[in-house]
């Protein structure tokens, strides 16, 4: 395809990044834009690149050289990192030479796909916790390790309140959290010695897994530790067995012995669902979930349908028929309206139709070649999720039968 | 964890590493082994790592001087990457200062899973194709450009013929294969004129997408410009609407055009239940299937239950309790008996307990620090997954109902 463009003289594209509708999710929480971002500033075909395009014996020489020189030179809008949206809405422009769009396309559906799964994914937990801490455990079960900093990151970004991925919490500045493993504790003879050794080495930080031979056997180990030693034991984590029974279990046990300000923890391949069921539906007394395996790879839904699609070459719209798959042309903008402060509805329309009163949701990123944009700390993204987590009423955030966002068409 | 191990002497531990059953996978290619080993090598703490750490303010000096001077000094064996293996069988066995083995757990368990993850769920793609080949087109989906990498690799090492992840083929030395997608062919003003002009810069690499418009027509100008140019088309590629009818109708219209070398190309959200159902169920005239977005993140089962656990300290076998969590204690080696080529059961059994016959499946990778072990090249292990997959009966490999392996324990 590159080389045919280039020989046709390189005319210019517009492409649109957007994710097609799907039934498990009602809204998404854009990422990925940031890195994406400094990917297109980096993307470019070194020495060696070349030397292996060339050993494929399919390119002509001249379009090697162009490649060799390669640096992207046209301009890309975006909704900004954190921006919440819904299926259909362009959150992505590329308007440039086409083979730069082309180059791009496979590097932009990747990022802006994985980090927008990971972030929805994220929100979504945060929504069904009213209120529970949440921690990311994600590292573990993630495809690799740039993964693992992703999911951190997202799930800081949509409102969990820190991470036990220490890397992620010295790249990101992430709070960081964690617990003992249960290798820990079967390293001693027995569980009481080892919560005993933890003291001696962290006697302002104990939280204690309880479930490695007998949850409620564990429990009155702790108990007993705090009378034996006069500590202050501020949580336990439950990970195996009847969660639900267990967490009211736990907290009657803890708070007979007085150990009313010990928090409990629950992990154990927890998502949205059995966080809504055991906080929203049964009322269990657990103030923070550890979450991991369910969440790092978005296990309910891994792939979403983000696409990126030649709308507009040279002033000329275009779209496919395929059985299906048919989208929007032309360039386009994204305009908000809010009512009292709460997501009213979109309006998606051409970007030369100028609307008033709506707020415009895509902004300039690099204007031919320069970069327009500054990123925001992670902080700000995060308060800005927040935000607009708040004025999304909660009949578009139902975990299964949301309704549908007013976005209105007109191109 | 970390700190009271070092205070304690930090003394010898013995983990494994092993998957737990999983109802959709009947047997696992394992995979990451490689990669684990290179992270292993280069695992230290930095200046800036350890500046970190202090500035947490929970850290002894004397412990982050330990960590500041780490590196892995302990003994792994493991099975070969490659290597076919089933639920509850030890894949890895780190037997070290149990402080090291803590600190490699995430890393292990990561690389392991994920690349196993990948190399499975490829190896039943290959399984259910029946000789069809398959292209990797997963770049798009995969959560990063790390596992974007890894799953080309995987694909390869599982008998996918190519990938579309140049970055990939440059890396691993995979052969490449691709098409031009829907936005080449819109950037023209009709379809023809987009093959016409693929044709003048391209005449021996001829591949065509048909469904932009509409599939029909689209087949109908690819045997046109064969009819105007006289030119080989190597294949054409239905990617949306009805593909079982759609192969039957391009097949019959390609034959009757005399077009009989031409291949068919599906791609489009294919796994191994749909490939399984065109191909073997359908007997579909499909040549070559590309594999994207449900390869990448291993859809159907995107997380497995992929653990690591404490199994002897200093002589003494450890287990937990915890509720549907037990394992086997010990530190273990897995024997495989053949019967006729064919692979029959294996034994899982201690360590020191040598059994004759069977097939020891775990090598010495590291001993006390040294690295006792040469990766193989790429097409070697490509080869050792096909053999023993051909030495795999049948009712292991179904896909909804396979038989389970008979894995012994003799403990």
């Amino acid at each position: 395809m590159g080389q045919v463009y280039w020989r046709k003289g390189n005319k210019n594209g517009i492409f649109s990044l957007f994710f097609r509708p799907n039934i498990k999710r009602s809204y998404y929480v854009l990422s990925g834009i940031d890195d994406a971002i400094n990917k297109i500033i980096k993307f470019k075909f070194n020495n060696d690149d070349i030397l292996y395009l060339k050993s494929l014996s399919i390119f002509n020489n001249d379009f090697l050289e162009y490649l060799a020189n390669f640096h992207f030179t046209g301009s890309i809008r975006a909704m900004k990192e954190g921006t919440i949206f819904f299926p259909n809405e362009p959150v992505v422009e590329i308007n440039a030479p086409i083979l730069e769009g082309q180059l791009l396309e496979t590097l932009l559906i990747n990022e802006v796909h994985f980090q927008t799964s990971l972030a929805t994914k994220a929100s979504r937990i945060v929504n069904s916790s009213n209120g529970a801490d949440l921690i990311d455990f994600s590292a573990r079960r993630t495809y690799g390790t740039e993964a693992s900093l992703k999911a951190s990151r997202n799930s800081y970004i949509s409102g969990f309140s820190s991470t036990s991925n220490v890397e992620a919490g010295k790249i990101y500045n992430i709070p960081l959290a964690g617990t003992m493993g249960h290798s820990y504790i079967l390293s001693f003879e027995n569980e009481f010695n080892s919560y005993k050794e933890f003291l001696t080495e962290f006697p302002n930080n104990l939280v204690f897994l309880v479930d490695t031979y007998d949850t409620i056997e564990g429990i009155k180990n702790v108990i007993k530790l705090t009378k034996d030693y006069d500590c202050k034991v501020k949580a336990i984590r439950l990970d195996s067995g009847d969660i639900k029974a267990l967490s009211f279990k736990a907290r009657e046990m803890l708070d007979i012995a007085g150990l009313n300000e010990t928090k409990i923890i629950v992990s154990g391949s927890m998502d949205e669902y059995s966080i809504n069921k055991l906080i929203n539906k049964n009322n269990c007394p657990i103030d923070i979930f550890g979450v991991g395996s369910n969440y790092g790879v978005s296990a309910d839904l891994p792939v979403m349908g983000c696409v990126y699609k030649l709308v507009e070459t040279e002033g000329r719209p275009v779209s496919k028929n395929s059985s299906g798959k048919q989208y929007l042309p032309y360039s386009k903008q994204v305009y908000r309206y809010y009512e009292n402060n709460i997501f009213d509805h979109d309006i998606v329309t051409k970007q030369d139709n100028i609307l008033d009163k709506g707020i415009a949701l895509i902004d300039q990123v690099f204007d031919k070649g320069d970069l327009m944009y500054s990123k925001l700390p992670i902080d700000e993204i995060r308060t800005y999720v927040a935000y607009q987590l708040r004025s999304l009423p909660e009949k578009y955030k139902d975990l299964d039968s949301a309704e549908k966002f007013n976005v209105e068409v007109k191109i």
